[in-house]
């Protein structure tokens, strides 16, 4: 259960509302899913994180795909269990195989290893990397 | 300073010097980074990380420079200091251009301040993202 | 559920129940809630903890309702379910309005946005903040 | 070192240096500090945290010197040094006494041990919190 | 509920079947856990953990219950709810009382308090700890 | 450098100036180390986490190197510079052989590794753990 109630249509401000239905227009779809509901109590938050939302995971110098999975990566290890299901989904919706998945929790699993050993470690930063 | 000597080849026991020598050989240069260095005291551990990192990190379902990018962002989000400069240099040198570096930070950045608010709010998970 | 039973009145040790009544008595409710009754397996990691909670959290340089929203921010970005939702409970009785809350995740958000592009750049730290 | 070259005014393009004396004109310094010299490289990601930033520190519903102190708490649990830094310089200015300091850390300190202590026992969340 | 389907013993390929054979008889029971049932779409992501986690965790230096409280401390940090319960069941398994669990939980608080003290401080590595 | 000045004998209150020959008392050497310096500044807390600190890492139903250890895994996921090189000379001292050290090393990453797999594969606690 949420620290706010998630609002339906009917609860929210003008300017929520107006978010909601950039989102469904879109996404091509009237679903709003729970992360807007509960943002909606602050619109203008709702409002910046929408907005900035769209630019950022637009397709760029990097696929859709490729950003949805870094989305996937950083939210595992912030350990964030919605946006591992909600960015999960959207990958698969944009292609991710089965065979990516598995490639890509292998990397991140690796990199969480030697992360720490790393920093268990405490190795200095070869001066190689800084040129 | 590492906790313990960076270890130089002739220091190292034959196994660890053979794990050197097969990195040496795979990336077609003589240098061996600080990491292998600081890891060749326990050369089982040196092995075991060596032999499973150029399996995860070689080309199959994702390319090696997705792969490079989602070390990155693991690596940031673990606040690992010499992960994010070894795993950018090496991004780099498989062809992240600045455009790339600068999207896939911005998408690594919007990923920490959702997760957050998700968290924040303790927002539930949608049922649609576990058909 | 908890790795541990969560101990009732009748199930505790002298030592424990008193730290009980120590928190009835300061609060003014005769509920007791569940990390108290977790941690009451362990009666003097129960006291210590209860004792030093007191102080801390006690009116002095900063407000307890300042204090409750620091304890937010460090327990959403620990990602600690239980912990967000029973201090943003506590916040709320301290007088924290929706208006309040907003601005919290939003700097928090926002701190965790930077705190990720920092470490992504690996920026050196200016000498004039350490003047 | 960063993983990119701190840009100075000379280097940078024109909408970055737009930026750069907002910042200025802002703060009422001429001095821009390394973070916003090293996002530089991206003007488009640089303006974005700019534009939000300023939205989001701005008084409002919690006063100035409160949002510093979140900021510092977040980024010492994310174990941003830069950051740490840079805030804390930040909140020193605008007022926190060595007592505000010293409560701040100790709430984050309280924050992070009970944080754990939960996260260890697994404690489930009281009903009333949810109210 | 997982972002992959839970694979029983006649939805998995031979090679995910041998693994799961080799943790039944490693264990001496039938039952084998979601962990590897999750894994187990990928099975050679499969068999590399279940081969590395046999030999990182057999008797050696330190003793398996020893292992396991570590696994414990850094699962409860990463905020793992599965590892958490999984190894603290494990440990229990093996020995670990009431004390000895109280014991671990109060170290995980009081490192996890003075690792954001030291954090906020920004305490400088002595020198003679670099010795 | 610290966000505090690091304080000398000089330079502290009484009341820190007795924890600092208490540590002197117990350790058996005259040497303060900084965590100590830097937390003079707030006597009070300075205080509180020595006396915890005290209690929390002497020897119980968990010997103290294996406390160590344990402060070594923590501080390790929590990426605290200074920590990692204060425990781990504090575990040196106390018997950490280099084989203890690589195998605390390698369940540290092993945990970290299979946290993330199951934070990706979001994979549900059995309920076998939690009989």
């Amino acid at each position: 259960m949420a620290t706010v109630p998630l609002l339906q249509d009917d609860d929210v401000s003008a300017e929520a509302l107006a978010v909601f239905n950039e989102i469904r227009a879109l996404r091509g779809t009237d679903y709003v899913n729970n992360f807007w509901r509960s943002l909606a109590h602050d619109p203008g938050l709702l409002r910046a994180t929408w907005d900035r939302l769209k630019v950022v995971m637009a397709p760029g110098a990097l696929d859709p795909l490729v950003k949805e999975m870094l989305y996937i990566a950083v939210s595992t290890v912030n350990g964030c269990e919605y946006c591992v299901h909600s960015h999960t989904a959207a990958a698969k919706a944009k292609g991710m195989t089965p065979e990516m998945h598995g490639e890509l929790l292998a990397v991140v699993g690796m990199a969480a290893q030697t992360n720490v050993l790393v920093t268990g470690l405490q190795t200095p930063v070869d001066e190689a990397f800084k040129a």
